[in-house]
């Protein structure tokens, strides 16, 4: 074969990685389908046009932009946002707000020594059309359900204001021209040290005594009334113990209007896996129409390469087949496949060995596959009108009546 | 906004058709986990070699091919063959018979003016590495199941095999250098008249008296063992009453070698959604390993459009929202947010209006939306410690205790 390798970036998902991979998805569509958000998928491919709509410079180098065969100028999804900014302008009728979630790959063109992919699956749960504190409350909820749906003990939702940041340098005495870059440096007072920070900015220039006032101000600073409104009422939606107002959070996207949240998943140790925030401006600054917006993302590729790695969820199986029926023998054939039938009849996935090899080597399969259990029709069996079912982990087995084995397996 | 519309051939799925999409593949892969098969997913993009090994011209003139930002030739998948071909060659250690159904889009440029989409859903399922009679069966009885699972009540799996189509045409005195040109005349028979397929056939150089033969040969034919004990083996897995082994059936694509198949829904009026067949010398021919393989092809977006068109499910809601709580007041928000959270712990899909506005107000957005219920807790609902609850459809409504509105909504 020419080139059997994926690209650099790109994976083949074999179905022991799906088996997680849709239970991740699985558990997180339940928790965004209670609060109300409906699916949304959009194509692949877009104008360019749109695609390059207000991206800086960075994003373009990164993007997958070509001729389609009818010269049309197209590329690849870069992210979910610009889609969802052209559906809700595009489709004035759709109810307001619009509440959507949408699991869908994006395609960025990244250094992938840094173990980063390049076909990235991405999902987010935005409101669009309300400034009410109550959206940006409940997507602090639908954050807090879906971690611990995943089963993830031990985590911190840190909150702050994009406002109340600024308003922290405005009082330091910085110019509004360095506020987002200040941010960003700010941004890393959770992974370097404070004198650390505080060199970076004034390698930006800014001013050594604006710097002390603005850490003097982050250290007494306090929510502003949206940002308690929204406090509030995430604690009436059971979102307490994890929230946590962080005064120098400022995370790294200009976009963000008023607040932002992070999360941080301490148990297992796994760091930030989700980010948002409310963005105000955005969806007319794309060129659709202005509409407030708040909402997450959850970094769904890191989620389940953990799970994987840690082996969090060794209860999934490798397959989704529960018992492989083995063929004994030319003249059993028919007699394997209606038990598996009647079997299947009870939805319980099951499995028919595909041809007639040695006992031995059919039972290898199921081992290999991960099948949990084999049945076994040899004459005796007949005889007896009974099943012999086996437990491949347990390495026992036993003489059943097909009941008793539905009953088994159906556990 | 610079380009508002969707490419040509390209779709957004907004949540009402989401729902139905999401449910036809709830109850696709259902089945198909039933019978053993796991999931598969490969890359959006190729090398352009992987998709051009033996594609023909008239293929790589309908596919999306370019240079990624590292100068890489590429290319969109245009089927889900040639990666399951790749995945099988390069993992050589997956338990064989590998099973395997895939759900992914493919991109091809074809003419959209015959209401054709560039990005296709494909829906595949195909078992590699086996030979056996029973793998063509299990597939006949995925497809089977399939169909009764979407509530298509009549339909035909057509059967035939390649080889009983060449021997035809061999003792009928045909060269084989015509075999396949002519198979795809003979496909036309459930569409033309006998005489202008004869008409077609005269066409293509072949002799009056072989044409002749031929469709005498036809008349008379049987199926060969092989297909017998196809067709025996899928009575056991209860594919019986909808088999009917058609001896002119051929299919276009030229890489089956052994039975070929063929579903006709017939009520609804759709026509063919599924085909497939055996492939042994595919895999092989595309650069992989040389793994006999058989499958079916499931025609996603047709039975999507189709479960839409004729409204067959109408009890599939737009949304997934079961009831939307309102706000009645800036007082009572908190009391609306914690009952919304109470009915949600037990699992129902619960909204609550994003702002205060008037009742009117969001009782329309619940209608617009198609969220079948809603909930008004106003000061006197307050005092006498009950719910209202609105049905929506029947347009009546009730004060009921929150245990009782539960109950209600879990139907």
């Amino acid at each position: 074969m020419q080139k059997l390798q994926t690209l650099k970036g790109f994976r083949d998902f074999l179905p022991s990685k799906m088996m997680i991979r849709n239970e991740v998805i699985r558990r997180l569509k339940q928790v965004f389908e209670k609060y109300g958000f409906d699916e949304l998928q959009t194509p692949s491919l877009e104008y360019q046009e749109l695609l390059l709509g207000k991206c800086g410079e960075e994003a373009e180098k990164l993007m997958y932009l070509f001729q389609d065969p009818g010269n049309r100028k197209v590329g690849l999804r870069y992210d979910l946002t610009v889609p969802l900014a052209r559906v809700v302008t595009s489709n004035q009728d759709l109810p307001k707000p619009f509440k959507r979630y949408q699991i869908q790959p994006a395609y960025r063109a990244e250094n992938t020594q840094k173990g980063r992919y390049r076909e990235i699956y991405q999902c987010d749960i935005d409101i669009v059309g309300s400034s009410s504190p109550i959206s940006d409350a409940e997507i602090l909820a639908v954050i807090n359900d879906s971690l611990k749906s995943l089963g993830f003990e031990k985590f911190k939702i840190k909150i702050n204001s994009r406002k109340i940041l600024f308003s922290s340098m405005e009082k330091a005495g910085i110019p509004e021209d360095k506020w987002l870059t200040v941010a960003q440096s700010i941004d890393k007072l959770d992974k370097k040290e404070k004198d650390e920070v505080k060199k970076e900015l004034l390698g930006k220039g800014v001013q050594k005594n604006n710097i002390d006032k603005l850490f003097d101000n982050l250290k007494n600073v306090k929510p502003d009334k949206y940002l308690s409104e929204v406090i509030s009422l995430a604690k009436k939606l059971n979102v307490s113990k994890s929230l946590e107002f962080t005064p120098t959070l400022s995370r790294g996207l200009d976009y963000y209007t008023g607040p932002i949240f992070e999360t941080v998943v301490e148990e297992p140790k796994i760091g930030s896996i989700t980010g948002g925030g409310r963005y105000d401006k955005l969806l007319k600054d794309l060129g659709g129409v202005n509409y407030p917006a708040v909402g997450t993302s959850i970094g769904l590729d890191r989620v389940c390469d953990v799970i994987e790695e840690l082996n969090l969820w060794p209860e999934i199986l490798k397959t989704n087949s529960k018992v492989l029926v083995t063929i004994f023998s030319e003249k059993l054939i028919e007699k394997s496949l209606e038990t598996a039938q009647k079997i299947r009849e009870k939805n319980i996935n099951t499995e028919i060995f595909q041809s007639i090899e040695s006992l031995d080597k059919q039972l290898k399969y199921a081992d290999k596959k991960g099948i949990p259990f084999a049945i076994i029709i040899g004459p005796e069996e007949m005889k007896e009108n009974v099943l012999t079912l086996k437990d491949l982990n347990k390495k026992t087995q036993k003489k059943l009546s097909l009941e008793k084995v539905i009953l088994k397996l159906s556990k």
